[in-house]
């Protein structure tokens, strides 16, 4: 195939730098700036770690003198606030860059379109809304956390045609095939915490780390929902020390045992004074913790709750090709339920794929009114 | 697109003319036939209806003195004995054509090669294999008629992604799109008979017939599985009188109960005699009836039931982007469950298509040794 040269094909690359830094800024978006002038690239940058620069900052630097007069393409509409670092629209101007693609407007109410009225002020052609959707996407983790305080929740399943996530028996290895399984390594990566029911830990105690195929990941932290501490000392995620591990649970824990946590490493967070952990509290004191995006790894129950408290931001299911049937064997999502299919919690927009012989069904859930 | 003229070239429309005739041959097979010669089509041909003329007789007639000399394209290997019709091979040796390229081996045993064989003898060149995975796709409801005197069986379920096909309080109205649901239309189309349990008359009662968009559709038979009689002579599928109605029991069927549905125009045919349908029996008895193949439209105990006796043929899923949670709310395979996830019924091969906001999945059930 031979491209066709326009803006697109520009803001393309600058996606897909941005792209191989997700998971690596923390709670910062991902941004990539691509600089052309008269007809070639001339400067690049990707925004690799909070408190280091940002996209355009690498970029013009990369330029030098070829940033006057030079088109910027920019994934996310240049900041104009004084953040950890000076605003880059001031950078733009200061370089005479003449003119300034931008994929998608900032969602931080602190930028919000003023990123770009200050270019266009300064007379510079602002062009916006390149490849508008693939950005938006790209930076939704960002978006919900910047505008909410809350991270942005993915729940991963990985279930049978007839939404199982295990046998009668409790057998659950394995549904998915392996190219499933190793993509659920990479999600991983892209999230800064992976988060479990304590009936995960006391049944399969994983490790909860990321396993890469020859190349390092980013090691979430590890969040354990376990309101009357069940979870073992012993268990395998206090051993390796790859990262953070935290217990979601509640006020009425019993000191002993939280003792006994923290001496093996966990940080015990309380979560409402119920029985049961408040997921919303864990969420906003998770939040607090700088934690802008959280993989949901199951089991049911959990999937269940966090659905029914609309405190879930995508959904995204593995479907192997298999039939196990039985009544009491354990659903994707295991809650009370909802009587009318007219309030069904629907998947728009929708994204379909074949993984192998399984099927990736990813979606943001909509509630009814 | 330009489409490049070769075997696969003339073949893709003979398989095209006999898949426009699916549903309307009975326990036959669908055909088509092509013959083209110097370089121009000469006969088109397709097996109508059973008892009515080959696609090869028709081919011949059309291209009258052009056949001699020329290539005929045939779906499936010309028939070699003689069975409601003479064998085409006769036809085609007769009418001097010179070559013959064949989609796929006829799976009747009574053919199986011998008239590809016997074209071979008469000094005919003979292709096999030209898109023949399309062609046994096409053929597979007469392949297994043909080779075991049972119907072919299509379970059709329309669940939510959570393996779901009504919520806790029974709504499923509507679970999948407009799209799919006519597509369902045109499943019935293409199958001789439909299967319900008779909890899907006792709650829906659904007339089951083929409603298609501005053209006719076939009407197949209607099949009640109703152990105990329960079915009303009320129920709306003896009131259009489009299709036969068939009530498949047991032998400890009250009499009284019975006279009334034979009344109301029901066929009634004992399975076994348990209190139970036994369905293998049930399945036999309908194929001496020469019914070839049945799509079954649940609900859950049905599907679950055929499923577990590995008496179906092919799985046919839609997918809702749905999720409806309940614990209670029926699966769309109720029964009781396997154990270990490496013993699963596998769909293979599997076939995933959008339809919407739907997603289609479509596989042969694989059961472990």
């Amino acid at each position: 195939m031979e491209p066709v040269i326009n803006d697109e094909f520009y803001m393309s690359l600058a996606l897909d730098m941005a792209q191989r830094a997700q998971g690596q800024t923390g709670i910062n978006p991902v941004v990539g700036c691509v600089l052309v002038k008269d007809g070639a690239v001339v400067g690049l940058g990707t925004h690799l770690q909070r408190g280091s620069g940002h996209a355009e900052v690498h970029a013009v630097r990369m330029a030098g003198d070829h940033a006057e007069g030079s088109t910027a393409y920019v994934t996310l509409e240049p900041c104009s606030h004084y953040g950890k670092t000076p605003p880059c629209c001031d950078l733009l101007i200061e370089s005479k860059v003449k003119r300034v693609v931008v994929a998608c407007e900032d969602p931080n109410p602190l930028v919000a379109g003023t990123g770009i009225g200050k270019l266009r002020q300064k007379g510079i052609e602002v062009k916006v809304g390149v490849l508008r959707d693939r950005a938006v996407r790209q930076n939704e983790k960002f978006a919900k956390f910047i505008t909410t305080g809350m991270p942005f929740v993915t729940i991963k399943t990985a279930s049978t045609l007839d939404g199982k996530i295990a046998t009668d028996s409790g057998d659950s290895k394995w549904i998915s095939n392996e190219e499933a399984r190793l993509q659920v390594h990479s999600l991983r990566h892209r999230h800064q915490a992976i988060m479990v029911g304590v009936g995960t830990i006391l049944t399969d105690d994983p490790s909860l780390t990321t396993r890469h195929d020859g190349v390092d990941g980013q090691q979430p932290v590890r969040v354990i929902v376990d309101s009357r501490l069940r979870t073992s000392p012993e268990a395998k995620v206090f051993k390796d020390g790859t990262s953070p591990v935290i217990i979601l649970t509640t006020k009425q824990v019993d000191p002993v045992k939280a003792k006994l946590l923290s001496e093996a490493g966990a940080n015990l967070v309380s979560c409402g004074s119920g029985t049961q952990v408040d997921l919303k509290s864990a969420l906003q004191q998770l939040g607090t913790m700088d934690i802008g995006s959280i993989l949901v790894e199951g089991g049911g129950a959990l999937n269940g709750s966090l659905l029914k408290e609309r405190l879930v931001d995508r959904i995204i299911m593995y479907l192997a090709p298999k039939i196990v049937g039985g009544n009491a064997a354990p659903a994707s999502f295991s809650f009370e339920g909802i009587h009318r299919m007219g309030d069904a919690v629907r998947l728009d927009p929708l994204e379909v794929e074949q993984v192998g012989d399984n099927v990736l069904i990813s979606g943001i859930p909509n509630w009814p009114e």
